[in-house]
């Protein structure tokens, strides 16, 4: 049984009503955000418990609602943001309803459910490791992270704050752009120039590449990294986003020992344990992925890559199965994630029955230029829902 | 709805009762293996219904029939071997008894069901890429993968020769050896030298290896390959197996233009669409893997590593998660396929309330010494089913 997407929905009017272009607009806001009056519960029922109401609207929040969105709920996550299938052992699992069967993904779950069910128009959710690229993905939504730093985070519950980045949910192109419009600053790119980089396209299973392959422009193979770093893509995310974890979280898990799902205590755990050396180790590898990405990109690269390893996993999947695939998928977007750069999600096809995303990433601060290319460039080839 | 682990069942009296150390055991035999008499359909209708029956019986069932074990029955398994998983789209899945939820594990799922079940006490299988070594840990049972050519090849089925060995199941390791002893001549490893390699236990999920590590001696924790190679296992499995798969079965396929399940035919169209190229390469690199794997273990080198991922896919898995788990489960199984060592695998653990198998790979026709061994130094750790 799936839970209603949101914690707490607002009837029209519980707040002063914006006008602009965004007039008309329903926005679900996932429950890490701020909300001025609202407890931000942050998909923990025992940090909930231990919250005050908010006394300001995050700031990304605040933005959109005073272009007119007017803020339709407060949106279900998963505990503290820490997973991304959606699967939440406390409140359940929000619908996902371009695959019933399936995950909606997380953590920003209710938010992309939300959206995809067309109970809202804009979704907002958070970003550290493709909380909002893979739900997009699973739920085919478009879906953006956006270049870290440039939308303010002020009232955004961290996790782990040197990836973490607010992001936006829409079931169209031109929905999610004016809504982006609204955030970010203008930007070009003139002559992109395209990558497909086959080391991580090889990452996927076959049936995935094949199936988004036709949507591909005429792309530069060359892998993007040397022989041997793919592979420390998620053993560096583990532990330069642990570290951060364990910081934001740590004190509070040790002092009120919460309960949380499977595999999230064990996240937890593990990051709460890190070593200095490895933590030293893993941001040194860090910088060197973030500085290579950006130096390849440049000014006009454009990797296109799969969002996800395939379609959402059917619920209730565990053990390695999930691991496993978990872990591919973490490859995959913490790309953006250690480089800090902008990505957009395209809902152009489907698997197995289901949505599969296929991404943009460009250079740092190109994010709306970036959407107007994947609106541009890649919607008109979208498969019918 | 899982099947009947047997395509037929002998009665007692059906062949003449041989007399020796194997009497009162019923085996089970994998039907790719000759018995004479009897049509050996390999798990495709399509080919069954291509074939006389058999003249003669496999030497290696054969021998074990001579040493007294009753020949129980004919048992289902993957289609034409070239899966993993037991779940065949023309028969349906045994049920692995171990849990009943999950797969039993192919491409030898009868005998290992049947074993498991208590149907037969022996069970003969094929291995070429895992399909003894897997079924056995998923199910909980003793498996052994001989030292590639020490039996008999004669009778049995071919998938890709390069790689394929019969191998035997059993519930208990002093069945598997008795057993084992009819088939292989004796050997020793009197002071083994055991290698726990770092790399390959970092292929699997924290929770396996977690699982597994209190069964762990004192090991050399070294990487056993230089770092990138790893990630060409099972790619050049693919290949190298591909080629001599295609050369098995591409000639019927053709003609006959069989009908075959989610994945195999994937798999067969892969291999019959390999360049001479890639082919060539992949030889190339499976040829230098097993000459640095042989020279790594010396005489006295006893690597100890993960059967597999972690427990049993759910029956009904599929897409990323299947192919992320077979392609995790072909890199750990596929060192002893392309090194042509024997291995032993133990079914020592549990994880998620399912069976979980340790294994040992010893150097070339150390068989019999390295099952004495799991029996002697890892059998009494075993936990209760």
């Amino acid at each position: 049984m799936s839970i209603d997407p949101f914690v707490a929905r607002f009837p029209a009017g519980t707040f002063p009503d914006g006008a602009g272009p965004l007039s008309g607009l329903r926005l679900a806001v996932k429950d890490n955000l701020d909300i001025a009056g609202h407890v931000t519960g942050s998909g923990h029922p025992g940090w909930a418990a231990a919250r005050q109401a908010a006394t300001q609207t995050a700031p990304v929040v605040g933005m959109l609602a005073a272009a007119g969105a007017r803020i339709a709920g407060k949106t279900h996550m998963d505990e503290l943001a820490y997973s991304l299938m959606g699967e939440n052992a406390h409140y359940g699992t929000p619908l996902n309803p371009a695959a019933p069967d399936r995950v909606p993904g997380g953590s920003s779950s209710g938010s992309a459910s939300a959206v995809a069910q067309g109970l809202a128009d804009l979704g907002i959710g958070t970003d550290t490791g493709g909380s909002v690229r893979l739900p997009a993905s699973f739920c085919g939504l478009w879906g953006w992270r956006p270049t870290h730093g440039l939308l303010p985070a002020a009232g955004m519950q961290p996790l782990a704050a040197s990836y973490d980045v607010p992001g936006l949910f829409a079931r169209d192109a031109a929905t999610l752009l004016r809504a982006a419009a609204v955030l970010a600053p203008a930007s070009d790119l003139p002559a992109p120039r395209y990558l497909a980089p086959a080391d991580l396209w090889a990452e996927v299973p076959a049936a995935t590449a094949a199936t988004l392959r036709p949507f591909l422009p005429a792309a530069d193979a060359a892998p993007l990294f040397p022989s041997g770093t793919i592979e420390t893509l998620q053993p560096v995310f583990r532990i330069a986003q642990g570290k951060e974890v364990a910081e934001t979280f740590g004190a509070w898990i040790r002092a009120a020992a919460p309960e949380f799902g499977p595999g999230v205590r064990e996240r937890f755990d593990g990051a709460m344990a890190l070593s200095a050396a490895e933590i030293a180790a893993a941001e040194a590898a860090r910088a060197a992925i973030r500085a290579h990405v950006r130096s390849v990109l440049g000014r006009d690269g454009v990797i296109v890559l799969p969002t996800a390893p395939g379609a959402a996993p059917r619920l209730g999947t565990a053990g390695a199965e999930m691991e496993c695939y978990r872990n591919t998928a973490i490859r995959l977007l913490s790309i953006a994630g250690h480089a800090g750069l902008p990505q957009i999600t395209m809902p152009l096809a489907r698997i197995e029955e289901a949505p599969l995303g296929l991404s943009l990433i460009g250079p740092p601060g190109t994010d709306l230029a970036l959407m107007a290319l994947a609106a541009e460039a890649f919607a008109a080839a979208a498969a019918p829902a």
